[in-house]
Order: C-alpha cells, then structure tokens, then sequence
C-alpha cells in the first residue's frame, strides 16, 4: 500500500503514521519525523521542499523543531490533515514523493541510522491509577485486603502529579536510585541502593491542546485535546516508595526515570480500535459521564531479557481495554477544578493490569510481592529486576488485517551510584 | 545608603537586591528588574548601557529574558556579583548611575507603574511538608490522633509532586475550584464547589543550577545550588483534598493554583539571618546531616481581608525557623535517587506553622477544620475562604538594623464556575 516496504507485522503500516523527533549524524538538529516500517522520514526535508503548504502554516518551522509541541499545539484538525496527507503522500500510488529520488534520499532513513529523542517538552507529568485489578491489587498489598480499594476509587480517576523532568525516551539506561527503606518493616531505616526495584506497564497520552486557567475540558471535549498515546515504563523502587509514600504519595520511589516509547500513534490511528470499557458502577458523576466507546484494545506486552540470559522472556499479557477509566474521563477529572493543562503534558494510565495473573502488569504483582517466583526462559527467575536486566515494553492493535502499533519502549537498569 | 529613597520599614532595602520579571505600558516585553525602595530597576537597560560587561557574558541578552531562568543557570559566583554589583550601583556614594539622569529615566520606573510577571520558567514544583506542627495538626484532623505523624515523618523531608502550569505570580485572582467532594461524611460524592477553601503559608526556594539524571546534589553541595526564595501560597480545597487523597496524595485539591510573590530574595541576601534549625531527633542518615546553621529567622504573617469588610486581618504569625527540615536538606533528599533537578525549579516548603495557635499556617488549623471562628477585624469571622476574600502572606528578616523582606503574596477568591 506504501512505495515503501513494510512487513506484515510492522507496527509501522501506512494505517499508523506516528510522529516522533529523530536526528542523525549528518544532522544531529533534533526534528520532526514519522514512521513507515524501518524507515523514518524526515518531515522536516518534505516541508523544505513544499509538500506541506496547504496544510500547515509554517510547516518548515513547524517541522524543524526539537519537540512536536508546536505542531500539536495547532490542533486536531491540523493533526488530521497532516496525517492524512503524509499517508497520501506514502502510498504507491502516488508519484509526488515515489518518483522524486532526490527528496526520498534526503528525507528517509532506515530506522537504525537514526537516533530518537524524547518527543515532547513534557511541561507537567500526571500519573492515574485507573485499572481497577492493579490498584486493587497493589491495595492488598500495601493496606491488606480491607483496605485494598480506596472508597473514592470507583467514583473518580485517582492520578497524582509525577515528575516530568525523569522522563527519558526508550533506550535510555537508568541507574538503580539509592535510597532510604526499611530493609526490617517496623526497624529504622536504611540508605542504600533500592532491593525491589520494578517496571509498571503503562500507557500515556500527550495533550495536544490545552486550556486557560479556571476552564475546565468537558468530557464531550475532551477528546479533540488529546494528541496521541506512548507505551510508558513507571519504574518503581517498591522498598523506597512504601516507607516514604504516606501521606502524600510516592515520591523517590518513583521520580529517578520514567521510560516513553519514541513514536507517538495518534487518536486518528487508535480510532478503528475503539471499544466499550469496563461497566462503571456506580454511574460516575455527569462530569464524567460519557455515552460512547472510549476505551481501546491495545495488546500490551512486558518482556524482559535478565542480565544473565541470552533472550527476553515474556512475563506479561494485558491490553490497555481493562483500563477502568477512559482517557476522556481523565482529562476531564483533571481539569474539572480549572487546573491548566498545556500542550506536551503527559498523563499516564497507571499500571495496566488484566484480570488473570499472567496478565498483571508488575512484577510487584507478578511475584506478589516477592513471595513467588517470575519463571524466565533459560531457568532463570526473578522476583524483582537486578543490575543490567532490560526490559521491553510493547503494544499494538489489529483489526481486519490492520495493525497499528507502538515500537518498543526498552530500559535497562544500570548498577546504582556507589 | 542608596540614592533611591527607602523607607527604613521598606523590605526592599539596598541589603536585599531582589530579582524578578517585570513589564511597563511602554515596554510590554517582560524583562530582568531588581526592587529598591517603591521603585523597580529594568536591568536590561542597565545591561544596554553596558554596566554588567564586566560581571555577566551578553547581559543584555541575559536581562532581556521572560523569566529568570537564563540568568539562574549561570551559578551562584554570578548571581553574588550581581548583586554586589547593583548594591554598588545604587550606592549613594557611586556616580555611575546616580549622575545619569538619562539612564535613570530610562531604567527607574515607581513600582505603581510596573506589571509583575511569574518569575520563572518553572519546570517541576514539588512540595515538602516540612514543618512538625503542621504536619501533626493535619494529621490529627484527618487521620486521628494515633495517625497523625507517620513513622517516616522524622527521617526524612516528606515531599510530594505538585503542579507547575498552575503557579501564578502575586496578584492574580482564581476561581474557587469546582470538584467531587463528600459533604456529609461516609455518603455518596456530589460535584459542586468547594465548602472548605483555605491557605497554606509557605516558602519556596527556586533551583538556580540543577543536576544531570542519576547524579545526585549533596547535603554540602546544596546550598550552592538554590538561588533564593519566595512567598508561597498553597491554596487547598480541603473537601476535595479530603476525599481524593488517598492512598496517592493531594491532586485536584491543590492544583488549581498555587501563588508566589513576585521579588526572588537571593540567599545571599538572607545569609546575616541564618540561624540554628530545630533539634532533629532521630538523627538524620548521613545524606541529610548538615553540620553549620541552615534554618532562616524570617517572621511570616498571613493577613485576610473578607469581602465584606474594609481592612485586613493579621490571623496568623509564624516564622521559617519553625521549619523542621532545611532547603538544603529537602533538595539533597529530592536528588538522593538521582532525579534530576532543572534550572526553575520551585520547591515549596510545606505549610509553615508555629508552635502556638495563633502560628498556624492555615484555616484549616487555624479554626480547627472548622470547629472554630478565625475573629477578623470589624466583628467579622471565617472558618474557611468566601468568595471575594482577598489574602497577603508576607515575609521579612530584621537583625541589626538590617531589614530584608519579601513584599506581598497577594491573591483573590473568585466565584466559582456555574
């Protein structure tokens, strides 16, 4: 359907077209680019050459910037059109790009000659808690079982505010955060290089546009705000958040990194995947009610690859429709009291957790809390990840013979700071 | 001392040389300005004139910035021949600026014709919670007697991510928050405005120079690090914060604003009133154990002047010194894991209550979650903020003469959304 081969299973067809910020070595000036299989192309070289002058104002400006906040901040209709442009202007049918040798050897690349970077200026990070078998989960763990779900859990998205400096892009090494835990739960606490160190398998979505101060988004607008979605690694130091996390919320356990995928898949691609969420009940307030589908069948994947071993494993299965809130009903929960939202925020899901113990989406979870064994290929365990184990994050859709998907979203845990 | 007129109470003495943005009818572009006395001095005209060439590379550049941030991430040797440099500048005895009544046209505007603008780009704001008093008072209105300090509270600086789009700078009005809030305990959540509006007294100290991912600031280091400090009100939402903070802590309840005062005091400025903080028992681990005075003598006072009176009320006196963790203890805390702090940065101290009732840093304490009247002047009272309520925090240091302040944190209650 492209000029440009794609395999069967990319998560790149010409039905994705995600956008995301590349440079190279010929021209380390971060800029933006999308995806098609193993090629990135420049869009920054298409709008130096014109192909972009009936859609986007500026679009060579637009383009050569270091983040996409100054395309998302244009807006949904700008984001539909350049989308569709770029798969018009893919397809094999059309000579404008396919004929132009030229212009196709200065704007595409082959993926692994390029670099990626981290794709928005992130202003302000927000992380939910919106998977009902995750936090209910984690609840019996933390607060045992009476204690489990909050009584304001079923009647609102809880989220708390994260740290947006940490967020790396994938591939980005992390070092183990040092510290201070009880080792002995009751004894004093010790500093030292984080014991339970953990992934939380996350999707996040970016604000394309956002609002003044003092005016909410509507649950009925909230979708023509929303950009796009990245797989997203909350790692987690559980020894350091559980003795410092009441009463205001993780804090060190959680800010030393945060891992985004690099391409960022747009509303407009995700829409044929579109399903009904979980039933709410109780109905949520009005502010919150929606009467359309506004959940997505995402398959997500946590492989992981120990330091010792040869291959990534996969510990985990989830899809992001178990998601008990929608993404709509999160942004209008969190602008309800005015609070402004700005092109670039980034706010995650919360840990995807399915029903089913293969599919919990932490090794908190996976191992409960250490007391069982995560079985990896090759023999080998884990219940929590040790120096140099990686980990890749992965996720797409397919539907009638179409496939959308995310790319990876790898980190790799570095020893800690001696 | 210096030419300029300064009253002997005025906070903006030649000791204090703060920084800030500030903007004119004639020169609407926000710009670099130091305060002395009622009157602002635009750097950037300074540095036009050519009078930094010696201290800072490309001032004019750097004095033409909308926020300080340019001028932060050139280090604290910079900062301190700044200021000396403009304490010299404005000195009775030095004719440079004194005797050019042209530059001083240009470069001195009466503070009642100056705009201020948010004195930072501000990247990440977190929030400590690092006063004792407060933290106890809180904890015994929320969670009981028995709960009320949380066995971690005394080892380390509790701190939590706040929300930095929503910062303003002194003087803008916000709207009550609308949210999800129980009225009568244990029943059903309804949506609706905030019945429980109230202050938090606090102080922030703004991140000069921060640190890469992964290599943390230390305890000796920190001081180096911070490049001065503000006023802060934390306005919270207590019904809302009420119901939604557990287990992930305070979110819709506080991010609808947050508001600094506009003069960046430096902390070389508030040097001559370091003093000993309190006792800390336990001693802190090492990475928190200072071994010189970092607590600051600097007396606080929350005024309140309700809608339907005249004048404000003084309704609470407290000081820094009450403080239970220092700056420098909060900011080598908040690297310990190796989060990486940025220039702009903004880190509040928690609410600042004294030992004694009428110290405490909120209405919330103040009227004892509303058990009492907070007494106005004029016969008038309040439990918790009504709409048109207008507040001042205000700080300064006195010590030998010397008197060093932080002018006004000035902010309006507005009617909330219908």
């Amino acid at each position: 359907m492209s000029f440009i081969e794609t395999k069967a299973d990319s998560d790149f067809s010409i039905h994705n077209i995600p956008f995301g910020i590349i440079s190279t070595s010929q021209n380390p000036a971060p800029r933006v680019a999308t995806r098609i299989g193993d090629h990135v192309v420049d869009l920054s070289v298409l709008a130096q050459a014109g192909l972009f002058s009936q859609i986007v104002a500026d679009a060579q400006g637009v383009f050569s910037q270091p983040s996409l906040n100054l395309f998302m901040s244009l807006g949904k209709p700008i984001w539909t059109a350049t989308r569709k442009h770029i798969q018009k202007l893919l397809s094999a049918d059309e000579p404008t790009l396919r004929d132009n040798q030229d212009l196709i050897q200065r704007a595409i690349f082959p993926i692994s000659s390029i670099k990626t970077h981290l794709p928005a200026n992130i202003g302000d990070y927000t992380d939910f808690y919106a998977s009902k078998e995750h936090a209910t989960n984690v609840g019996i763990m933390f607060r045992g079982k009476e204690n489990a779900l909050m009584p304001n859990w079923t009647h609102l998205p809880v989220g708390y505010h994260g740290r947006a400096s940490s967020v790396v892009v994938s591939g980005t090494g992390l070092k183990r955060p040092n510290g201070q835990r009880t080792v002995v739960k009751g004894e004093a606490p010790q500093y030292g290089p984080s014991l339970r160190l953990d992934c939380e398998l996350e999707m996040a979505f970016l604000v394309g546009t956002g609002n003044d101060l003092g005016e909410p988004i509507t649950i009925q607008n909230a979708k023509n705000h929303i950009f796009g979605v990245v797989l997203m690694n909350d790692w987690s130091a559980r020894d350091i958040q559980a003795w410092e996390y009441v009463p205001l919320g993780p804090f060190l356990g959680k800010n030393f990194g945060t891992t985004v995928s690099a391409w960022v898949v747009t509303m407009d691609a995700l829409e044929p995947f579109l399903v009904d969420g979980p039933v709410q009940d109780p109905k949520p307030l009005e502010y919150l009610a929606e009467n359309t589908a506004s959940a997505y069948d995402i398959n997500l994947e946590i492989k992981l690859k120990p330091a010792e071993g040869t291959k990534y494993s996969v510990i985990s299965r989830s899809n992001l429709k178990y998601m008990y809130w929608s993404f709509n009903q999160q942004l209008a929960h969190h602008t309800v009291n005015g609070c402004n939202m700005r092109t670039g925020d980034l706010c995650g899901s919360g840990t995807i957790s399915g029903p089913t113990e293969d599919s919990f989406g932490s090794m908190l979870e996976l191992s409960w809390s250490g007391a069982k064994d995560i079985q990896l290929e090759e023999g080998i365990t884990r219940k929590f990840l040790q120096d140099n184990d990686e980990m890749i994050l992965a996720g797409w859709c397919e539907k009638d013979g179409v496939r959308v998907g995310f790319g990876e979203c790898h980190g790799k845990i570095l020893p800690a700071n001696k």
